[in-house]
């Protein structure tokens, strides 16, 4: 700011950044290398009822016989030039992997950083929609860190409460269960598709929480046997560790899928994210089997990596009348055997 | 990575950074705006015993009569090449705030982005070493968020515990106090020397924890009356802050300040941090009287933003020796009036 040469114009977030939401996580391969050294440097873990190994949507530590304490840090690049409608989806990603193990928010912290090109104003608004979604999730943010970075990203760190017997983990799906999604898929082809009525369509998806969707499925009468939320690594990513987890096989039938509007006809015409192979590392694992006419275009839906997407949950079919009513598709089945996926 | 241009190499951590290091925090000016606008967002706040106005060095949490959650989230871009120490420093840096507010360490969450040129045993190695300094603070990584990020960007949300009655605040601090530092100074002016001794000394101070000062301060017979830890806004911007929620003037004798090895040398041969000007803002309300006889070189000290700085606290002077015994060193005294320092 003290030099001579001029500093470049702000011209958009967006133009920032190089691949944004949750398409920027880093590939699974790193995450599994991370999470192993980081679980053998480990201290005490007599706590610890969810941690690294496995890994889930978020932490859980135990504080006492009724309350354990949920936390999950998630950020990344702007996904959109909005600086409301970033804070608003970085705040609903964030807060969707407390209630992806079945939590309540308690509170927030921001983690915060934008280049000194950025207009103040834009970093205020970024950070006022992120508390307000934090706040009409009952929470508040009350801390958090900003720095001068490079290249801009935003998040938040959420805290949130949960019963110690009461905690939805990717593992528990039984061979029966009934397979259902929250959300429809589609914000990575969408927003990639760059068509203003696409981004208008994905930013609606993107900032609509999963609180209702954890609401419905507290709900029930049986608790679910298994949840997580649907991000990067894309629908077949996150239901792989499902599978794998579970070590049961998942059935999804594709013409089942519930799907953003226009998604399925960008897809059709060719368009795929930054981040379209990446999902492949999470998915490989789970193998998936695609029956003879599953098209290309579906593929790449099933892979697509979501930001703010949907909760994935396991169910005894009895309770999918009640939670179809709130929202929720049935996308598929879970069977015996496995781990695997497979996609008909 | 699929493109034609081959990618640049990979030539060390801090080539990769413009400003490392604390001296990196967003100036104090804009984090002011963010706290206001957070705040005025907020949702229920009965059960925050320290948020953000005033804002601490964490937030506070209740939880029941015996415990409340201590909750900071702190990360800046590389401040030295060796990720072991990077990790190490960014952990401890971290972990201070719990410290700060008299807490102990539980568990913390990795907040971790690398561009892709940086290879994945770097990125494994600066997680490993932060991993390692949170288990021997008595707490464990469970969990946190990778991402793709153009510049890197390395730190930690950490989680701890306190006494709710036990709380030690920037406020509090009382006219007959004295003042107490359990660092010396200097770790910015030293990094940036770029003297190779100067590195080592430096970080060898930031990899410190705070740990020792904290269980030193709570082993006195009165508890402190104020404590703040000193990071990006230096000495004097956080003794600022601790001036204005006491509503008192510290004075700050600079030649009781203990300072790094060579630190004194390099200021006095006019080396600065890139932040140097920026520590300005946050001293400002402060508006520290300085002595005819403080050099320029002691008020680049006494602004130099620090990484993993030491405690500064507001303790009876009866405690004073008990304290020194335990490497604190007492630079000052707190004098009713004010809000305000004074440096002689």
């Amino acid at each position: 700011m003290q030099g001579s040469v001029p500093a470049p114009a702000f011209t958009g977030l967006r133009a920032l950044a190089d691949c944004g939401g949750c398409a920027a996580k880093a590939p699974a391969e790193l995450v599994s290398l991370l999470m192993s050294a980081t679980a053998a440097s480990s201290g005490p873990l007599s706590q610890v009822l969810v941690g690294l190994m496995p890994a889930d949507d978020a932490a859980v530590y135990a504080l006492d016989e009724e309350r354990a304490l949920v936390a999950t840090v998630d950020f990344f690049p702007p996904i959109v030039d909005d600086a409301g409608d970033y804070g608003a989806v970085a705040a609903a990603n964030a807060v969707s992997d407390v209630y992806a193990m079945g939590g309540s928010v308690a509170f927030a912290l921001a983690v915060c950083g934008f280049p000194a090109i950025v207009p103040q104003q834009i970093i205020v608004d970024v950070n006022r929609a992120a508390a307000e979604l934090i706040a009409g999730c009952g929470g508040s943010v009350i801390g958090g860190h900003s720095i001068r970075c490079p290249a801009p990203v935003f998040g938040l760190c959420v805290l949130g409460f949960v019963h110690p017997g009461r905690i939805w983990k990717k593992a528990g799906a039984q061979a029966g269960d009934a397979l259902l999604l929250s959300k429809p898929i589609g914000t990575g082809i969408l927003l990639s598709s760059r068509a203003q009525d696409a981004e208008r369509v994905a930013v609606a998806s993107m900032r609509t929480t999963n609180q209702a969707a954890a609401a419905a499925l507290h709900a029930t009468a049986r608790a679910p046997h298994a949840v997580t939320d649907v991000s990067g690594y894309g629908l077949l990513g996150h239901a792989g560790e499902m599978a794998i987890q579970s070590r049961v096989r998942l059935r999804i039938d594709s013409a089942q899928l519930p799907l953003l509007a226009g998604a399925a006809e960008a897809a059709r015409s060719g368009v795929r994210t930054s981040a379209h192979r990446r999902g492949g590392a999470a998915v490989d694992a789970a193998a998936p089997e695609y029956a003879d006419d599953v098209t290309a275009a579906m593929r790449a839906l099933l892979l697509d990596p979501q930001t703010s997407g949907g909760l994935l949950a396991a169910v005894d079919p009895r309770d999918v009348p009640q939670l179809e009513a709130c929202g929720f598709t049935r996308i598929g089945e879970v069977l015996a055997g496995g781990p695997g996926i497979t996609v008909r």
